[in-house]
């Protein structure tokens, strides 16, 4: 197996290219960085995440990080200009192997997509922990070098991401539904906001938060994106109207029962989300906490649940309309709710199930 | 104005009901309870949620926390057997207020809806803090006394809510908006989830699990209560099939401008949000932390963080597919994210934002 030692060659500096070029640098490889604006190239050199490339740099893997539209014309150019191996980080991976399919290097490229980012962009952005814990899919083509694919692979564990993977086609069928379908949604819910009368917003809880945070994202890209992934995404958005209809249909005929089985789909959905770190769901339970909302509240909280020893796997704020306290949910295993509760109203915890 | 000094009769001991019960007793209030289950009576008295009510009681004000279908029939009972105030916690208020208009007692009926609850539902999961901070709509209809009005405000307040006045019609229109149709879309796209290959879901990040957490929902319950607000439903569920029709459209025709213009709206949506505590939102930043998964992990990030006398105004923890570390994200003001993550790497703790 090929092992990476560089160089590294990072093509484009942003938000996900820079924190690459972090990630190996702290790993001690070297990293030659490229980018069409001169200031980003300045700003990743500065952040320490490589030096700008010269013509007789000859990298052992090339890694493309730029916008959508570039992606295709990017990846070939790096394939055909040196030997290396290629990789990217673009969001749909049918489209650029289209595009290099045939070409005599196409099996030194294989395709990638790190499960990460943040809705700030530019390598202002990056860190070397961007990667941290999260899903990095891999998307060797048919004909793909096998020793290539073990090199983006390296690359993904150095920045410490989990490998998952599986073909450029599944893993398009794959985001459109965990990703882009969801962000379609969420933004026809939040568009339907931006008209209402201010004062119905005051009755607006976690739930619709919840519903509409990934639609605050960056409409260019997520336009570039969706495109992109057009037949998926097609597929989906197919079988989402025909359940529209369907709960439009139950709602005029005031079909509790047809309703009532709709819903019991999404209920079966919620559930098939893998559990934390992969392993199946186990029942959890939430334990509400009244917080003052001040410095160091957070912090007694959480010190007083850690002497309890119950594991906190999630929490989730409340902001609450017009007073200077916070509702702290804690979600923890079902069966060490009820001691943590008994712990924390020891402390003094204003607490409820 | 007339003071709440009780008794308070509470009908319907569920979540809501002994919720009640609970913070008007910690008030000193004297507290009736009764349940058509003998048991869920049992329990709301045994956790101190009041006593049964006997046939001689006489109540200032009666408190009706009965499920949907029930709502309209009890309200009604408790106008005609006695001369009381009446209020509601149904989640809907138009159709009760259409049951009582022109009986005699129809002005001392004023409806209301705290914006609190559980995934979890019956007396057990009960608290007298359930309503701390949360916003609670009020809603007299046209010929309300404005003493019985005056009256529901007083147990709003005593338990800890945040009134906010608006008629029945305004109320049912604008819970359609933040709740019933993103609970129904949100579980359209969960609904998608449970027929998808397993492996593809290995791709989902913090953005799905955010979209389709309110869809686990008991479905039963929320048929109802959507079935119960069809009209306003209907209306909205109108434009979002109207403006899905101009996604698929666009997507179909890889129209990217147009695509671009559908997800501004949903952006302008995100911030039409009303901030924490009613305030304009401000600008927030993100401060991503890598924290062992373990016991006081948390309680060790919260204490460095309360040192840095930063405020943390949200807080949310990534499921990372296959490895024990958690990413948590700390959301605080732009001006203090800098500062916030200088502080927590010089306390050793993996940044980035």
């Amino acid at each position: 197996m090929t092992e990476l030692t560089g160089p590294v060659e990072v093509v484009g500096t942003g938000l996900l290219g820079t924190s690459i070029g972090l990630a190996c640098r702290a790993a001690g490889l070297e990293v030659i960085l490229s980018d069409t604006s001169p200031e980003h190239l300045r700003t990743a050199t500065g952040l320490g995440a490589g030096r700008p490339r010269t013509s007789a740099d000859r990298a052992q893997l090339v890694v493309v990080a730029v916008p959508p539209v570039h992606l295709d014309a990017v990846i070939a150019q790096a394939l055909a200009r040196s030997d290396a191996v290629v990789t990217d980080v673009g969001s749909i991976k049918t489209q650029p192997l289209a595009a290099v399919a045939g070409t005599p290097g196409a099996a030194r490229y294989v395709g990638g997509h790190p499960m990460a980012g943040s809705e700030h962009s530019g390598p202002l952005a990056a860190s070397a922990a961007l990667f941290d814990g999260r899903p990095w899919a891999i998307t060797p083509h048919a004909t793909a070098d096998p020793e290539a694919v073990a090199l983006v692979e390296s690359l993904v564990l150095l920045c410490g991401g989990v490998p998952v993977r599986m073909s450029p086609a599944e893993h398009d069928k794959a985001v459109a539904r965990t990703s882009h379908v969801p962000h379609l949604l969420a933004s026809l819910v939040a568009g339907r906001l931006a008209e209402a009368p201010r004062e119905h917003l005051l009755l607006s809880g976690q739930g619709i938060r919840d519903v509409t945070r990934v639609a605050a994202g960056d409409p260019g890209l997520y336009g570039q994106i969706v495109t992109g992934n057009a037949e998926a995404v097609l597929t989906l958005l197919a079988e989402v109207r025909h359940r529209l209809d369907e709960v439009i249909e139950a709602v005029t005929d005031r079909d509790g029962a047809a309703l009532e089985a709709l819903l019991a789909e999404g209920v079966a959905g919620t559930v098939a989300i893998p559990g934390k770190h992969g392993r199946p769901s186990r029942p959890m339970s939430s334990v509400f906490v009244t917080v003052p909302d001040e410095p160091g509240g957070l912090a007694r909280l959480f010190a007083d649940a850690g002497a309890s020893k119950v594991n906190i796997e999630d929490v989730r704020i409340d902001h609450d309309p017009a007073r200077p306290v916070g509702l702290v949910e804690l979600v923890v295993s079902e069966a060490r709710a009820e001691h943590l509760m008994t712990q924390l109203e020891a402390r003094g915890w204003t607490c409820h199930r």
